[in-house]
This record gives structure tokens, sequence and C-alpha cells, in this order.
């Protein structure tokens, strides 16, 4: 991994930035690491902030324990995006769960993670846990109806890579792979434009063929928004 | 309610703080506002931070969200402590909810939320809210059995005012207090060495004459602790 602290010039907004810094172009969109005297690490893809050291557990419990307390006895996980192992570190505190893959596009947010967030990437020390590393679109496609349990999808803002974990056709996938009565959480969004998108896409798979068996709930926390989609018990 | 800026010294750590605020001596506790530049406006009671601008929405979604969620169509609920409104906000979302009382020790908590955290203590507005202040320990010995779908402690620390918050008399009333099926939810500690004794004091109850008719679960976000007890369904 190079440094390349010289690279990218920061937005002067982000006045708390200590300088000395790396920056590191993925083969798939810029990936930017700094570090904040008030958040710790920060990790940027894309031009937006995905995971800072002081406060992500705010986020990842929220993602992770709301759709896993939300039905008994959890046993099959699968986590699309979380490269960084923040939702696995979670879901492992589950102890009904039995197995847990995780579909990541983006080989280098895994290596970032363990490098500079190891409070974070140990979610993937868990022995029940299965890194794939590849597009979540096709891994859902090729899941087996009625695998998980829960499905969580931790990731990057509607547009770009993440744009098609947020259509019709996904969330189409994701209901068949999940069993029924099983769940799906998802972030949404790190600006509100987007969130009435992802709402207005969930509501036309809900309102499809078998409509009052799913549930949607949404939550404002920081930017995001959180989903769950249940499908009949 | 009186400026005295210049009454309570700030420790040094403090470093963020915009200096030219007020603080106020409750009959109860210490209570202080100041403003940070990170965090915006801060209310700390008894010395310990209960509640930042910036970052409130985090604590209040996973105490209120995750109860309220892991049990099916809520309709009465009862707040002990929380007299910021956060919590009171986040019910108000839940649709099912028909009944939110709130019981809170300190009125000057209410009035100083209302005052400086307007986006926090909106939580009041709702039509279905009842306030009271008091005692939430002999408040609680007063309710009819069965009475509340879900019990949200959020509260301060294990030791002064709250202290009985956190003992076994208060968690049988919890559960005498709670239908069958509901839920409790509790803020724990802001020192990791309250936690032990929480647990512990929970644990007794839920090991006494009803094994396996409850649940806790153990969260750690920012400096604070959750639990869950299910009574029977």
């Amino acid at each position: 991994m190079n440094s390349e602290a010289s690279a990218v010039k920061l937005p002067e907004c982000f006045s708390s930035v200590i300088p000395g810094w790396f920056s590191e172009i993925s083969p798939m969109w810029p990936v930017w690491m700094f570090l904040s005297s008030t958040y710790g690490k920060v990790l940027v893809l894309d031009g937006v902030i995905q995971l800072t050291e002081r406060d992500e557990c705010a986020y990842q419990e929220m993602i992770t324990h709301l759709p896993l307390c939300s039905i008994p006895n959890p046993k099959k996980v699968l986590v699309i995006g979380g490269g960084d192992g923040g939702v696995l570190r979670e879901v492992s505190r589950h102890s009904s769960v039995e197995k847990i893959d995780i579909c990541e596009i983006d080989k280098m947010v895994v290596d970032v993670s363990k490098q500079f967030f190891p409070r974070v990437a140990v979610g993937f020390d868990d022995p029940r846990v299965t890194l794939h590393i590849g597009d979540g679109v096709a891994f859902l496609k090729a899941v087996p109806e009625g695998t998980y349990d829960a499905v969580i999808v931790d990731s990057s803002d509607p547009i770009g890579p993440a744009q098609e974990l947020f259509e019709k056709p996904f969330f189409q996938s994701v209901a068949k792979a999940l069993r029924p009565g099983g769940v799906m959480h998802s972030a949404a969004f790190s600006l509100p434009s987007f969130a009435r998108k992802v709402i207005e896409s969930i509501d036309r798979v809900c309102r499809g063929a078998r409509r009052r068996r799913f549930r949607i709930y949404y939550y404002k926390m920081y930017i995001r928004a959180k989903f769950s989609i249940t499908t009949p018990i």
C-alpha cells in the first residue's frame, strides 16, 4: 500500500485533520484515510465518510442488533458490503448465529480496515465468518431460496458501485434469499435526497405480489437510514 | 434560570469548551451546560455528560427502537428518567403506541432541555405523552400489574439519585408492571465498573423464581450498556 498523503487535497472544512496521513486510489473508487483530532482515524470512500474510529460503534450496533433482535434465534446471516468488519463484530455477539457470510466488492476496504482499524476488523476473526470478495448482487442471485435468517446491507451510497443495492431486482433477490420470517436491514444514504428513492424502491417491492408480508422501518441515525423487511412468518 | 458561567471551573480536558455558558445547581445535583465546538450544546448531570447536541440521536435510537422493535405492536410505554425528551421523540415514531408515560425525578432536566435542546425536547409535544415529575421507583410500585408493553430506563449512573434504578427491587417492580411478553431496556453505566454490578443485579432477578422467562442483552455503545428483559410470552 503506497503512502500518497500529498496526492489528495482535503476540503478546508476538514479543520481537525492531522496532516501526514495517506491516501490511496483503489481500482474501484477513491479510498482516503485521514486522522482527525476529534474522531480518530477516518475512512472515506468516493468522497463520503464511511467510518470514524471514535463513533463507529453507534452505527454498527444499530444496523446489526435491530434486525437480529427483531427475530427469534437468527442462525444464518449474510452481510453485503461491511468490509470494515464492524457489522461482523456485532453479529458475532449473537450466540444463536451459526454461519456468517460476507460479500464485499472491494478487497482494499478489508485490507485498510485490518491495517488501520483493528478493533473494527476483529469481526473477521470469528470462525463462523466466510469472506467472499465480489459483487453482492451476483452473490445474492446465486443464493438458494430461503437460505438466510437475516441480510444486512452495509453499503456506501446508492450511486456508483453500490447503486444496484438499492434497486428493485436486488430487493427481490434479498426476499428470495431470506427464509420466511427473515429480516433485511440496510444502510441507505448519506444524503437525504437518496432516502426517498430507496424507500420508494423497497415500497414497490413490498406492494408487489405479496402485500402485508413486509414491514418497513425508517430511522435517522446520523445521516443514514435503515430499513427492515420481514418476509412472511 | 440564573446564568452563573463563572461559578463552575470546568476540567482542563474540556479543551473544546466555548466560554460564556451557564451552570446551575439543581436542588438535587449539579446541572451543568456548556457549548462545545465539536459536539454543540452539552448537558452534564452530577459531573457526567448526559446529552450532546450533535450525537444524541445515536443513543436515543438504540435505547428506544431496539426494545420496541423486538415485540409486536407495543401500545403502552413507560420511560423512567429521560427528562430531555429524546426517548419520547423516538417512541412517538411507533404508530402502534397509544400511551407514553414518563416519570422524571428532576423537573430542571425537562426545563433545561426545553430551553436549550428543542430538537430533543420535541418529544414532549406528542399528545400521547403524560409527564410525571417524581421518583421512578415509587411510580412503578403503584403501577397495576401488566400495564406496560415496554419500560425504558433512561437514567444517569447507578450512584446518587439513580442508584435504586439498578437494584433488585426495582427490576422486580418492572417485571410486575410489564405485560407478559413485554420488554425492559435500560441505560446502565458511564463507567465500565458499573456494568458488572448491574448485569449481576438483573441476573439475580432473572435467575429467581422464573428462570428462562427473561432474556438479557448487553451492548456497548459509547460508554453505556443496555439490557432487555422479556417477560414470558
